[in-house]
C-alpha cells in the first residue's frame, strides 16, 4: 500500500476528474464510490479495477476487500478521499474502474432493451438492474441517454452495471432496422400500438425499445419497428415511467 | 384577484410552511408547484384548492387555468412566488390544495397495494402513477412511508395523486390480517416465496404488499400474508426496485 497525502497527486486528479461525463468517456473509466460498489467491482471484474483509494485510518476495516485488489492501493487522508468521492458523506473507500470493451450490436444476444434518449440516470440504472434480474441479455443505448457510468445511474443499477452487456449505437432507428433484418421482433412501446396482452407468437429474438421520458420513441425509430405495442392504461394516467414500462415488457416476455 | 407584495403575508406563510411533512400533516394540505400540478388539481378537485398564487407579470399566460379556480387567486411578485415554490427555478404559478378525506381500509376497493415503510419518495410516487395506469383501486400506506404529499413524491405521481384513493394504517401486519379475514388474497413479495408465474387461481380481491427498499417486508407482516410469491431473479441481481416489483405484480394480476 502506498501513501498519498495531496489532492494534487496525479492518480487522485484522474480519479477526481471522473465526476464529469466527458472525462469518463475520455478515460473510458468510472468511479466506484463506497464499499458496496468497490466490492462489486473487485468481485466481478478485478482486472478492470486500476486504483483503489482507502481512508488511511480505516484500511484495516477493509482488509478483506482490499485483498481482492490486483492493482495499486493508496492509503489517503480523509480530505483526499472526500475530494475523490462524489457523495456528501464519503465512505472510507473508492476505486477507479475501466469501462468494459465496446461491443457491437450483432453480438449482444437474443433479448435486448434499446433505450432511445432516456435521460434520467435513475431510469437508466433501474432498467439495467431489472434487465439483469429478468434474464434479458443486454442493453443498447443512444448517445442521448444518461451516462450508464454516471454516479446516479451506478447507484440505481445496484451492481448490475458489472453484469449487463452494454452497447452504444449512434442512431436508434438504424439499429432497429438492422435488428429487424436480423430476425428480431423489434417492439416499440407506443400509446397508439396494438394491445400487448393480445399479441400473437413472437420470434425468440426480441428487442424492446423504450423512448425518452417526455417525448417517447421518435417517429423515425417507431417506423423502423416490426411491432408496436401499448400497455393497458386505465384511469387518467397518460403514460408509465420509462423504467416501469421496460420492466413490465421484460417480465411479461420472459414468463409468458 | 388580490395583490400580495410581502412574504410575511399569512397566506404566503401558510403556503411556504407546506415544505415540511409536519406542516403538511397539521394543515392537511400540500403545495401544487408549477403549471402541470396546479392544472391537474384545478381540473380533478377544484373544491379542494384553497389558494392560488400567480406571478403578477404572468397572470395573463395563465388566464385559462385561473378561470378554473373557485378560490382566492393572489397576484404576487416573483420573489414571493420563489419563496413559496420548492423548486430552484419556480414556474409562474403555485397553489395550496387540501388533502383528500381520510379513508378506512374497508372502503378501499378490490385491488390494493400496501406499501410498508417504502421510504423513497420517487418509489412511492411511481407506485401511485403505475397503480392508476394499471387499474388497481387504491394504495394503503404505513407511517414509515415517504409522505405521498411531499414534493418529490408528487412529481413522480405525474398527477395520479389526485386520482388514487389513499389510506394510512398504523400497522401493516394488522392491516394484512384484516384484509385476509375479509377474503383478500394478501400477497407478500418475498425472495423465499412460491414462484409467482406458477400460481393457482386467486380470489377477485387482492392486496400486494411491497416492503422497505433495504429490508423488504417485516417478518410480522409476512406472517400475516395469505400468499408469498417471488418474481424470477436471474443473473447476480438480488432484488428489484420497489416500484418496479409493484408494477410487475399489478400488470400481471390485471392482465392474466
Amino acid at each position: 500500500m502506498k501513501s498519498i497525502t495531496s489532492i494534487k497527486n496525479p492518480a487522485v486528479q484522474e480519479a477526481r476528474a471522473l465526476e464529469t461525463a466527458k472525462e469518463r468517456s475520455r478515460q473510458r473509466a468510472f468511479l466506484l464510490d463506497g464499499e458496496h460498489m468497490v466490492g462489486e467491482g473487485l468481485r466481478c471484474c478485478p482486472e478492470r479495477v486500476t486504483a483503489v483509494f482507502v481512508d488511511e485510518k480505516r484500511a484495516e476495516d477493509y482488509h478483506a476487500l482490499l485483498s481482492l485488489a490486483r492493482c495499486e492501493v493508496y492509503a489517503v487522508p480523509q480530505h483526499v478521499l472526500g475530494a475523490i468521492s462524489q457523495v456528501k458523506t464519503p465512505q472510507g473507500i473508492a476505486a477507479v474502474c475501466q469501462q468494459p470493451q465496446a461491443r457491437s450490436l450483432a453480438g449482444m444476444g437474443d433479448r435486448l432493451i434499446l433505450l432511445e434518449n432516456v435521460q434520467d440516470p435513475g431510469n437508466v440504472g433501474t432498467v439495467l438492474r431489472t434487465l439483469d434480474a429478468a434474464g434479458f441479455d443486454g442493453c443498447v443505448l443512444t448517445p442521448g441517454c444518461a451516462d450508464p457510468f454516471g454516479p446516479k445511474t451506478l447507484r440505481a443499477t445496484m451492481g448490475s452495471i458489472f453484469r449487463v452487456p452494454l452497447c452504444t449505437v449512434p442512431d436508434a432507428a438504424q439499429a432497429a432496422q438492422a435488428l429487424g433484418q436480423s430476425g428480431y421482433a423489434v417492439i416499440g412501446a407506443a400509446l397508439d400500438g396494438e394491445p400487448f396482452y393480445q399479441r400473437g407468437a413472437l420470434p425468440g429474438r426480441v428487442c424492446v425499445i423504450i423512448g425518452n421520458e417526455g417525448q417517447g420513441i421518435t417517429r423515425r425509430t417507431l417506423d423502423s419497428c416490426t411491432h408496436r405495442f401499448r400497455l393497458p392504461m386505465h384511469g387518467g394516467a397518460e403514460s408509465l415511467n420509462a423504467a416501469v414500462a421496460a420492466a413490465i415488457f421484460m417480465y411479461e416476455l420472459m414468463n409468458h
